[in-house]
């Protein structure tokens, strides 16, 4: 059991700010407006790109900085002299520490988009000046740890240690070996991180010790007697046969381990683990290194390794190294202690919803995750769920400040929470997302949306007559979407071009290349799904089994809209929404640039919100579907 | 004119560590090495994927660092307790100081592969100790300053503000901030830059300040008498065209400057910019946000923008967020002030090229740069060529301080130093490789590779008969790189599929399907590269200019390999190679999983030493081409 220590980096953390946080704070100090009250929240719009949950961490670091947020003297005539704030706010700042309240989700846990991970409550000002700060914290240590859970579990138990630190700043690698211990990381190579914060600390050698060592046996046995034969021994500098032998030769049959840090890691592994083996060192363990992460040791889960070192990916989130959380204004009172107003920013593309939200889980009998909900005030309370949020800080001061091992436990039963699919590496979309208690309760009642998946057939996926780079993958997720979230739709149409064989001329109105002829890719095409042949069937990755109403289409004449085709019961799909009382549809399909195209730009004339699913879709070429993209955000459809 | 402050975070660095620097100088402290001289050299093997050139940032916060590298009596104690180091150990670090010296390029020069970009020369001990902090800094800072320099060659001298603080952790945010300012940026939001290295800081307002006022008139109302009439107006929290409206109405046609945040920024660019000249604020500007990077800059040069906001992408290094560089020991002495032998380290693709490497720089009449290569001890010193590293410190002692914007001016002067197609944002290779100076003059004398270009066809691009998703791309990217290297071949062979049209039922010998028949994708195909149609010809995104042999194959018979092509003179692409001298092939082109695969393993079959050029080749499909990459591997095609 370590704990953790709440040493903070500087004494001070108020200049670590945007400077509009502290021109903001002068006018509203100007006009009288920095003592009202104010709700902030903290939350992810979207994971990042494939991500099924993120992992919440930073707070144990943040509520320190919080604490020591403040200005001295000579950083406050600073700011007089660069211009960023008058005279009462510098009496404002030269006093300044932060008095209100924090909520926040117990670091480690499990978020998702529009999770109100973290609330700020005091007045306008000392809510506005920490911005910077909070986001700073929790986008960094959030996008370590979410990363680095997905590795633990790719691991299956074998211990990972952290050695990114020379990747990543000097400061933010301690953060970094903090994140990844709570995300359950067995280690770190950094000695700041485990002075700081209590984490176990390893190191085995570089390949500049060999080198620097007359021999690689020289190099051996100096480690050996300063470590012990339990040390780890790097045998890749020259020959990893011949480093091996010279190893077990210098520390015999009870030697820790070999670390192997480049090659082919599962073949170099299979083959130091037959020699050691042989060698009689069959409790001396293999250790692989090298720009490993979670979809590398996922692919090396079969090779006779006892542990990985990951250093690059996690320091850099594993191409996601930001959290993208940020801090909104939900609610504002107009006078000092007069009541909050909730408040919501309209603008393309940005939009957040208003008031102080209260976040709800729900859980089934098995321990399950399967919902989260939130509420504003004047909403019921759901029953059977339970609160996310727990206070953190009162008045300013942190009241809540677990070890760093009671975080890592608590990250651990987290992940136990989620199903095994959502836990997986393969791309997906989030597991959950985060919805208004109430409308989320109405929607369950009688969902307005339908969702449409446009020509996902073998002649359109790759190895296909008219193949779709990524169509395959295409495929799947729609699959995932469809796991997730069929319950949300009112309908779930599926349509498949449907043509005539081309015998005796028959070329389908046109649509396909008279014989002999070379299909011009606009408006004539090879041969393609060619009705009850293999290349109409669906592709296998599409699971079908939620589909409410099949589509076909084109049946002897050229038809690239889902609108032109008919269900199996002769209905045309307009008619059929409009009977289920669709007022939404969300696009999906091959191809963006064709079929999906001129599907969503029919649900816009007849009338219906559209949305195209964002990695749901894949188009012929890229400059076509660009442009597709264009006309169809030009005809209203929600990208 | 400002001046940096070498404020240091801590006081004292030396835990920002990894472990095994400090068992490594336990070994070495134990059997005696440890003073026995040392020399290791800073360089990354490659840049990031496309980048030609990258810009060397952090140099100005490393040398505090280094001078600050010390253990209190509290540290080595808890070394101690931790099983780190032993009683000698512990005895050197209490007096540990680094007093050795440090060469290095200027901050914020150039460098490429192999630049060697630090030096440090000093004891075994004192040189290893140091590794961890030298790489974490300068590999974080190079990397916020090689994408920002590509953002502010794209920006055309529009200022760009760094905004990036609230992405990444709260002191690399200061950090980042420096590197960007050093690299071009403008000016940046963090207060602690502006007041620790003297960076100009700006700052506007966010959505929270509208929302917390009454009406967005009563916030902009507020700013103005705040910050006055210069000040930067946010216009996009609810209409954007009534925000300006407003903005204008409450500041006068002098305000200095209008902020969109989201939409699409060209078209609410355009719009905001005929909006302010019809309301007379024909000076007031349009600064545009919003996940901006190099390549949304360079779409939206044409837009009416005069300056643009940075955040996420700057502080994440748009997509790399390290540099990737390495601390190598390239010499050691095996005595204490014995003569120092170069080492280098042979494992798999891991080469290091030992000894100690003085860096030279040739540029043309116009100021040009045009080489950098290195010379080892011993070697003759290249005439007309300049010394790239600098000394930086002496016996532990910073002698190089530049101001910060004596950096910056330095960076844009190095900048200036490359042609036009190296600063261009589209991917392409390096735009030079540092090598050895007397193995390059060996080179230029007589070259002995090959490259071989296969298929780059219209019917095997985007929109052709056999389409490949990427194919267009990777022509591009074959003639960029044929631009900067056309000189290293003896031999550049472009091949092309070359096929009888199907006439009279000819089908090529089977490679194409019988009329009536759909083609299987695998032994046949659709109709494809009929001789002289215009799916035959090149693809016209490739440059033919610098081909020396054109290769035609498969005339009435199926043909994958280049190999079983002929020239126009019909000789035999082996035998052109042979009688060229040429002993090593470099392959491109298109499919990956078919005719690439198949020159490939042919060429390892003819004896030849064969690399698949990373990121110039693309293939039908995911699965066959990765299958067709391990067997390509498996025959010895380096990849």
């Amino acid at each position: 059991m370590t704990t953790t220590r709440s040493v903070t980096v500087t004494d001070r953390t108020g200049l670590l700010t945007d400077r509009y946080e502290l021109t903001m704070l002068d006018s509203w100090v100007r006009d009288g407006s920095a003592g009202h009250s104010a709700v902030f929240e903290v939350f992810a719009r979207r994971l990042p790109e494939g991500r099924r949950y993120g992992v919440l961490a930073g707070l144990g670091r943040l509520l320190p900085l919080i604490e020591s947020f403040a200005f001295d003297a000579d950083e406050v005539a600073w700011l007089q002299e660069q211009g960023v704030i008058g005279d009462r706010t510098a009496g404002y700042l030269r006093d300044f520490r932060f008095r209100g309240d924090v909520d926040a989700y117990q670091e480690g846990d499990l978020y998702f988009p529009g999770s109100p991970v973290l609330t700020v409550r005091g007045t306008l000002g000392e809510c506005v000046a920490l911005e910077t700060l909070v986001l700073s914290v929790l986008n960094h240590d959030t996008a370590i740890a979410s990363a680095a859970a997905r590795m633990v579990t790719a691991a299956q138990g074998r211990p990972i240690i952290e050695m990114g630190g020379r990747r990543t700043h000097e400061q933010a690698a301690v953060a970094t070996a903090r994140a990844a211990y709570l995300a359950g990381f067995a280690s770190t190579s950094n000695l700041a991180a485990g002075r700081r914060y209590g984490i176990p600390t390893v190191g085995t050698a570089a390949h500049a010790f060999t080198l620097a060592h007359e021999s690689e046996e020289a190099a051996f046995r100096s480690q050996v007697e300063a470590q012990g034969t339990g040390t780890t021994l790097l045998v890749d500098t020259y020959d990893i046969a011949e480093g091996i032998r010279t190893a077990v030769r210098v520390a015999g049959p009870a030697l820790g381990a070999v670390r192997i840090d480049s090659g082919d890691l599962a073949d170099e592994a299979a083959k130091a683990r037959a020699l050691l083996d042989e060698l009689g060192a069959r409790s001396t363990k293999v250790v692989a290194t090298s720009d490993l992460d979670e979809f590398v040791i996922t692919a090396l889960a079969d090779a006779p390794i006892d542990g990985y070192g990951v250093g690059t990916r996690v320091a850099t989130g594993s191409g996601h190294p930001t959290a993208s959380m940020v801090y909104k204004l939900v609610a504002v009172s107009d006078s000092i202690g007069g009541p909050l107003r909730p408040v919501s920013k309209k603008s393309k593309d940005k939009v957040s919803l208003g008031g102080h939200k209260t976040a709800w889980r729900e859980y089934d009998d098995a321990g399950r995750l399967v919902r989260e909900t939130f509420t504003v005030p004047g909403d019921p309370e759901p029953a059977q769920a339970r609160r996310a949020q727990i206070p953190v800080m009162r008045d300013g001061t942190t009241v809540h400040a677990p070890t760093t091992d009671e975080i890592r436990a608590f990250t651990a039963a987290a992940l136990q929470s989620l199903p095994a699919e959502a836990l997986a590496v393969a791309a997906g979309a989030p597991y959950l997302t985060v919805v208004p208690h109430p409308i989320e309760e109405e929607n369950m009642t009688a969902p307005t949306k339908a969702l449409i998946v446009v020509d996902v057939q073998n002649d359109f996926i790759e190895g296909g007559s008219l193949g779709v780079a990524g169509g395959r993958d295409v495929a799947t997720r729609i699959s995932e979407h469809l796991a997730a979230h069929a319950g949300d739709y009112a309908v779930i149409a599926a349509s498949r071009d449907w043509h005539h064989a081309p015998v005796d001329g028959d070329t389908n109105g046109g649509h396909f290349a008279a014989p002999g002829e070379e299909p011009d890719f606009d408006t004539t095409w090879p041969v393609h799904c060619v009705s009850d042949g293999p290349g109409s069937d669906y592709a296998p990755e599409l699971a079908t089994d939620a589909v409410t109403h099949h589509v076909r289409k084109g049946q002897g004449v050229p038809a690239y809209s889902a609108f032109e085709g008919v269900t199996d019961d002769g209905a045309a799909l307009a008619d059929v929404l409009r009977t289920a009382g669709v007022t939404d549809v969300d696009i999906t399909g091959i191809a963006t640039d064709y079929c999906v195209r001129a599907t969503a730009l029919d649900a816009r004339r007849e009338g219906f919100a559209v949305r195209l699913l964002d990695g749901l879709h894949a188009g012929v070429a890229p400059e076509s579907s660009e442009a597709a993209l264009a006309e169809m955000a030009e005809a209203g459809v929600a990208l």
